[in-house]
């Protein structure tokens, strides 16, 4: 039935990893293809209303199992309501953030167990899994510096977490590259803007190839 | 750990699980017992904004996976900070509904399968699983029938269900009472209520002296 290519962007907070996709997905119009530029909560209703329960700063009693089940909540209206039509129509979907992210951030760095949150996301995706996956590689010290250099940014509940769950959410990432080696290519992020975008390119477009 | 009593009630709607439970609850205070009454989302300030988005009339896009981990997400806070800090103290905890509506309504009803629906909530509840659980058992119709008398009582999108998939969760119900046969106790909800108050009155205070 899938006939599209997924791809997912992954990695620590102020890797770039926005600006990269935005520039990915221009050239990918260019050539003249279908593209979806996605995040989740991806604009529909009701992931949004999920997010904003997960992101609330008031919420500070939140069980890290309950933002888990929320993020994969969420995640599952995003992916019926528009990554799956979109594959189905042979579109490429760039996505910024999926499973990945709460497999290292819930899964490793809250200590839940990675193989704890798979299971309730395989519920939410079933085998929707990404063709490929793109890790932005930057140390957690980096990351920090450069969100904290970007002072217009909106705050939210996850931005009062220590280095040391940053740390740990790395620490996470670099799990999952071994565990999933086939899906998961990193690329160096600490790297100029420029360079990072024809690495990433370079990938997506020798993917296109194939 | 856990020192108290845990017991849920669980059936269709209209089977008079809510003035039998508050009668319940006035005759074990006056027996001095420490309890306390509760259903999900259990005025938990979290779990009442995840209800809020499930139950909303105008969220008839909603995927069945996704209500499924809303409904573990509010089960998860609630079980958090009211029920597992009382069983805790030792006190009688009184839940209207748990884990066993999930299996029957969006495990069986919906047609999610029970174990997978069971896997996520053992992800959200652990080991907490009540000790003593009351089905109240009335006929799909009867039920029905008993909620269209109440005309005062406040419409939500689970009201939009047809009478086949009431029926659906009966058969799940079933299902459910042979599956954990030790825990799960029925009792017949057609009776009269001040009959059906002996019964379930009699059930609980000899579990008390056991």
């Amino acid at each position: 039935m899938k006939k599209g290519l997924f791809i997912t962007f992954e990695g620590p907070e102020g890797a770039g990893k926005t600006t990269v996709i935005a520039e990915i997905d221009k050239r990918l119009e260019r050539m003249g293809k279908d593209t979806v530029l996605t995040r989740e909560p991806g604009g529909i209703r009701i992931s949004e209303k999920i997010r904003s329960i997960i992101l609330d700063n008031a919420h500070q009693e939140m069980d890290g199992r309950t933002e888990a089940l929320l993020y994969a909540a969420a995640r599952r209206q995003h992916l019926v309501e528009k990554i799956i039509p979109a594959l189905a129509e042979g579109k490429i979907v760039l996505c910024d953030r999926f499973v990945d992210s709460s497999l290292a951030y819930q899964g490793f760095a809250r200590g839940l167990g990675m193989d704890e949150v798979m299971s309730i996301n395989q519920f939410a995706i079933e085998d929707t899994m990404p063709d490929l996956t793109i890790f932005f590689d930057i140390s957690p010290e980096e990351g920090l510096q450069r969100i904290e250099a970007n002072a217009g940014r909106e705050q939210n509940r996850l931005d009062n977490e220590t280095l040391q769950f940053h740390k740990n959410v790395y620490e996470g990432y670099e799990r999952l590259q071994e565990k999933y080696a086939e899906r998961i290519v990193s690329i160096d992020a600490s790297k100029p803007l420029s360079e990072v975008i024809e690495n990433v390119w370079k990938l997506i477009s020798s993917r296109l190839m194939s």
